[in-house]
């Protein structure tokens, strides 16, 4: 192919890509065991966020959370127990996305824990993630001690049934299943950038589903307590936003000649990218340290290098990349407005398109910045910078913090060099 | 008195009165049928927004809201019948505020129409407003024809026996009324001004009732209508906000010296404020008509010259001093982002002070423009502008759209006059 049709080839494909990633609908279909519903999660095994790594690679958080989820299925009883099943490879643990589940911070998922079923009517796809702990000392932080397992089996009993019971109650009267992309549409005219914050989902959500959940014929005092934990959790939606940006960027995942970016995560010691023109190849490069606000008692020092597949989010269109919506959100991730909107108007320089649907009131209601194309990021050399929470670098801590991340050129530059073998260029 | 020593008594009372205003509580404590709370509010006699006027000088809309008030209550069964009562004083009406009542656009309220109370037990005042009925035709846009009364009896019927149901619940459970000052900071952190955009305020009121609305033990069917009412008028929770800033105004006001506005309000064909060193005298002025989006159909001529209590959200500090907030209005109201910023910016000069807790993420968490001051409003030539609904002219039609509109300066300069004759300066 001569030069200039490749590069035809290249647009028609990147317009492909964000065309399916922008029309792709997420609803929220159901709940189910993750065991029974992730396609190749077998017993004695565990999903966790970002690249592959091995056991003497992972980060404190990430061992404190796959220690912690060893504990929460029973198969060992202590830290040091567990640990050893860890680093012997008697429990093994693969990353989220090629099972299409996506985890924030450490990610772990077990096979015993509940998850979220997200289902795209439209391009077929499905994808998974657990329900949101809250801040603080939880597992996707590291943290595994009593009250943290002890919180994971209160969803199980209590959370989870609710919310199974209310998605049911809910698509019996509506015929389908929640709409979560008008959630984030509307939210981002509500101060939500959606990865962060989700303050306005949080009630729009409620708002959506309280008739439901009030209506599950579930003891009301199990109705009540899932209600207020969710009410209370603001953060609640965030698993939720990440399943459904899973289930668009899936949409623009795999299509020939397109340099668009469809996965960006991390695992606390590596961060990694796929693009959809590469498929499921890992572009890799040390995570870099979030630089934000630290929780009152913590340093700088305690902060691990980036942790999560949270990313998603700005993959799909928003969250970092929404921030000029979301000037609230500079009190806890630090910075000023005025931050938050060169943030935004500077991730347009990398990205393919303005989001259809995804706009933001202050920008004259343009569209967020969608669809990272590797091409414009070596060209322009702006890489993608997000927000995201910060895990204590010790396992069994949690969190210290939240910050803005931006990532290392390496990955996109590397992608860029394979596409460029792959195609022929 | 010395003018210098006049001008700090002044000082001083502006300071008590903006701190009453901003320290004021406003909860929402109850429902009751306006004829059995409001004091004052006779058979046979009506209550509506602005300052007083004869049935003569009535706008299209007042008289639309006033004739179908008449029949709702049955003292008429024809707008023609009821005209004649209203015309001949056989049906009297007086304005709200000096009742503690305030409403928005005609802000009709009769003895038989529900209201919301609202209480502050720090400074011991109440107010009321009724509950709104949603956009389009509309009571208190001067409609009144059968899908009118119909709704309003629909709300007296359904809607007002479960939102009494839902507050006694509430306070049972939390010992005291919804703070609903809560919500309007909240919200204004979420795209909310709170005057024509109360989108977040929506959900947060929903989210917040929700558990006692679905425990009143009231027929399942009927919460659920009620509970769609709300979550389907997303201006729902004006009214409360209005009854809130009400409440928040009768802190500041009559105090001695003080040349603080505390109410500003349109009824079809003048507009008039008080102040709060000047007691209950009106200053008034003709109402201009409102520029903005009209709804498809509607030509300019159709609009009604300014009309309602819903100014009260600017005298105690947001709605549309608070533009800056909410960017999203202006695809509601008109303008763009950048005015939304600016009206707010400009709201400072003729603003006594900062609000401690109505912040605006967008401009560094600054407080919003709190307490007109007659004397900068004469001093720099600048008249509060605030953001409304357009009313159709005529009677029996209803809203044509939503816009801006700035007040005539002539109030300010003769209430400012008034004051140094009062206090001798």
């Amino acid at each position: 192919m001569t030069s200039s049709s490749i590069k035809e080839e290249i647009e028609k494909a990147n317009t492909q890509a964000v065309e399916r990633l922008m029309e792709s609908e997420p609803h929220w279909v159901g709940m189910d065991l993750a065991g029974k519903v992730i396609t190749g999660l077998k017993d004695r095994m565990l999903l966790h966020a970002g690249p592959p790594i091995t056991w003497e690679r992972a980060s404190g958080p990430l061992r404190g959370a796959l220690i912690g989820a060893v504990i929460y299925e029973g198969w060992a009883s202590t830290p040091e127990e567990a640990e050893k099943l860890l680093a012997k490879g008697e429990v093994v643990f693969e990353p989220t996305h090629p099972h299409n589940v996506v985890g924030p911070m450490a990610g772990v998922i077990s096979p015993s824990m509940p998850v979220f079923i997200f289902e795209d009517p439209k391009y077929g796809n499905k994808a998974y993630s657990n329900m949101n702990e809250g801040l603080g000392k939880v597992l996707r932080y590291g943290a595994y001690g009593e009250e943290v397992i002890k919180r994971l089996k209160w969803m199980d009993k209590v959370l989870y049934p609710v919310l199974k019971a209310t998605i049911d109650e809910y698509k019996k009267d509506q015929g389908k299943g929640l709409n979560f992309k008008n959630l984030i549409a509307q939210a981002l005219h509500m101060g939500d950038e959606c990865h962060n914050r989700y303050v306005a989902t949080n009630a729009l959500l409620l708002k959506e589903i309280a008739p439901y959940m009030f209506n599950t014929g579930i003891d009301r005092k199990d109705v009540l307590e899932a209600y207020r934990f969710i009410a209370n959790n603001i953060i609640f939606p965030l698993n939720m936003g990440m399943a459904s940006a899973k289930v668009m960027t899936l949409a623009a995942h795999n299509i020939k000649y397109s340099t668009i970016v469809t996965v960006m995560t991390r695992n606390g010691t590596d961060m990694g990218i796929w693009v959809s023109g590469l498929g499921n190849e890992w572009f890799t490069a040390p995570s870099p340290i979030p630089k934000g606000v630290l929780f009152p008692g913590f340093k700088e020092e305690d902060a691990n290098p980036d942790i999560g597949d949270s990313s998603i989010t700005e993959t799909a269109g928003f969250g970092g990349f929404a921030m000029a919506a979301a000037p609230a959100i500079v009190s806890y991730v630090g910075g000023t407005a005025e931050y938050a909107v060169e943030n935004t108007k500077r991730m347009y320089q990398i990205t393919y398109t303005r989001h259809k649907y995804f706009t933001i009131p202050y920008l004259s209601f343009q569209g967020t910045p969608t669809g990272v194309d590797i091409r414009k990021v070596v060209a322009t050399g702006i890489t993608p910078t997000i927000n995201t929470g910060i895990s204590h670098k010790e396992p069994g801590i949690g969190q210290v913090g939240a910050g803005i991340v931006t990532f290392p050129m390496e990955p996109f530059k590397n992608a860029l060099r394979k596409f460029a073998e792959k195609y022929g260029i």
